[in-house]
């Protein structure tokens, strides 16, 4: 009989409407591939040669202000602009819309990049932060989140972080990046899509019945409290990818109240923490907010959620390559979901650095 | 006035009906980021540890025979297995096509992963072979898609390559891989969607009126000879992404002339060279060919065509990184692929190494 735990499958994933291929009886293929330097147990609480550290200069020559919680400034080398000429370059006549699109079409984009520091101390990461700073990191996405979001200009405005030189990564201050756009990226395009077809089919959120299917379950939740859930999604594509969602059906970060706030706080730090203890090192990955878009319209749908995406696979050095099939054909991954939230569930919420 | 070299902006991938955000401006932005481990220069001709070498013996205990031109077998850690049960599993009653499908959806996959060695010699790449060599090469790659396509539960074969660490591969015998399955995978799917709709809607094959503007246009071309062509697509995601274009409308390399075959063997053999020569190293990506779905349909519109996703930007060692953003919102580029294309292009097609 077709089982989940042995036999090569395709999971469906709803929020994206796409498949992942799942090798469950793979996990023995010999690794002889790239093997990647771990990061350095130690860094100083200050270091005089980062950018991002308070009262240092930045590579534009401005100097940052002696902060004491979070630091928030516009990117330096923006990949996005807000004065830009608005316009298109099409081949033929007509849009990407239209049966026989132009086979060239492209379009300016308006937008803005932000930093945000989490913190003065150069040594820390989200794991290693107390539940109180990392509550007041969260006022600052959502504070930022809403008055970009407010700019006419601005019709997505997309929070997240890249942790570890692994996932590109050029600092390791603890910081994170908010690239906010005129429309819709792709992805949030889809996912638009799939939340409102749910909500006008049966009236209700999505990810809150997803939720609900999966507390029932038990088997892919990770960590949770009152407020917020953290689990290994079932169409997870990295091996240790998780999501958060909000137990409450909220839009974006800025709906949050304080308590909410906390709660999101206290399972970012305890997700982080068993993370970092899993391969016992400061664990790579990029970590983002999916939040209802700020175009004006009130995507009733959209229910806030984080998705996280760490690369490693074995160990601290070893990590899943999503190339070949995966770039050609489909996502690809050989440890179930189930597999990676028992592993992850297992470990313990004391960070493995702390005495 | 607005400018595709000089402003950020979204270009539409037809094929794929996704976006790129493409941020030409950013070229000037400093790297303190990950610094990659070029592959050793050096390379013995035979290597008595690799299990992909004449002679060898592999992991499961065969040997392989000493071939001396090029060598096909089923991987012994296949992804996917052709002897595994049908089944489903889902939450609730109903399929993904459905308005509100099943929140937790699985089925069954059944497949085959196959290895394609290119050549006896340890030492060699694509690049670093000659084209006579290169052309047995396509001619195992079509005889393997005819007959892994004619098994009847096959709807699609993936024929790729990774090479080089970077990319993930363990090994660097210059091999390829193989990975059919029962369905066509997610990307395939979008990919038919756009040809169907473009055959449907003008009675041609989409990528053959994409060439005929590309080679109207120049800019993008890399190289060419009378029967394929390589270029730096309009939407490239990847900094030195390039698409090898069959100028006759044939679905799969099944169905190319003994000189087509030269002739393609011709192009990947300069490509790959160019590659090389670009940061004078051998060159990491994924390589793999789009081909008609062998699920029986007839597949008028597929054009056949293959996809080169090189990671490196900006030398031998410094990578971009498709992580924030990217995974989360949209693919992101900084350098155009105008210029990209004119690098490639300006770049002699005599091998770096070759004497
Ligand atoms: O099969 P290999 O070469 O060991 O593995 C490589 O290619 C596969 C197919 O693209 C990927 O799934 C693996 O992540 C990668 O490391
Ligand atoms: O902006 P950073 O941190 O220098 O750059 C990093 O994040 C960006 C946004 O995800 C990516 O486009 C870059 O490839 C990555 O290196």
């Amino acid at each position: 009989m077709f089982s989940l735990t042995d036999h090569p499958h395709r999971r469906y994933n709803p929020l994206t409407r796409e498949w992942v291929l799942v090798s469950p009886h793979r996990t023995k293929r010999p690794w002889q591939g790239q093997v990647e330097q771990p990061p350095p147990e130690q860094r100083p609480a200050y270091d005089p040669n980062c950018y991002l550290c308070p009262g240092n200069a930045r590579a534009n020559g401005e100097v940052n202000p002696p902060y004491e919680s979070t630091f928030v400034f516009t990117n330096d080398f923006s990949a996005l602009l807000p004065d830009i000429p608005s316009g298109e370059y099409a081949s033929s006549a007509g849009s990407p819309d239209d049966a026989a699109p132009p086979l060239l079409y492209a379009r300016s984009e308006r937008g803005i990049c932000r930093v945000v520091c989490f913190s003065p101390r150069h040594d820390l990461t989200l794991a290693e932060m107390d539940v109180p700073d990392l509550a007041r990191v969260v006022d600052v996405w959502a504070q930022e989140y809403e008055a970009i979001g407010a700019l006419p200009f601005i019709g997505y405005v997309q929070i997240f972080e890249n942790r570890g030189a692994m996932m590109g990564a050029s600092n390791p201050h603890p910081h994170g990046q908010i690239w906010a756009t005129e429309r819709m990226p792709s992805l949030i395009v889809r996912e638009d899509a799939a939340q409102c077809d749910h909500l006008a089919a049966t009236g209700r959120s999505l990810l809150a019945d997803y939720l609900a299917l999966e507390l029932e379950r038990e088997e892919r939740i990770v960590c949770a409290n009152d407020h917020f859930v953290a689990l290994v999604p079932f169409w997870a594509v990295w091996p240790f990818e998780t999501i958060i969602i909000s137990r409450r059906h909220v839009g974006a970060l800025s709906d949050l109240t304080a308590d909410e706030r906390m709660g999101l706080a206290d399972v970012l730090k305890r997700l982080t923490t068993r993370y970092d203890n899993l391969f016992q090192v400061s664990f790579p990955y990029s970590l983002g907010f999916h939040q209802r878009p700020t175009d004006g319209a009130p995507h009733p749908a959209w229910h806030l959620h984080a998705h996280a995406y760490p690369p490693l696979l074995r160990s601290a050095t070893v990590r899943k390559f999503m190339v070949g099939f995966e770039l050609l054909a489909e996502a690809q991954r050989d440890i179930t979901p189930e597999q990676a939230a028992e592993r992850l569930r297992a470990l313990p919420e004391r960070h493995y650095r702390s005495v």
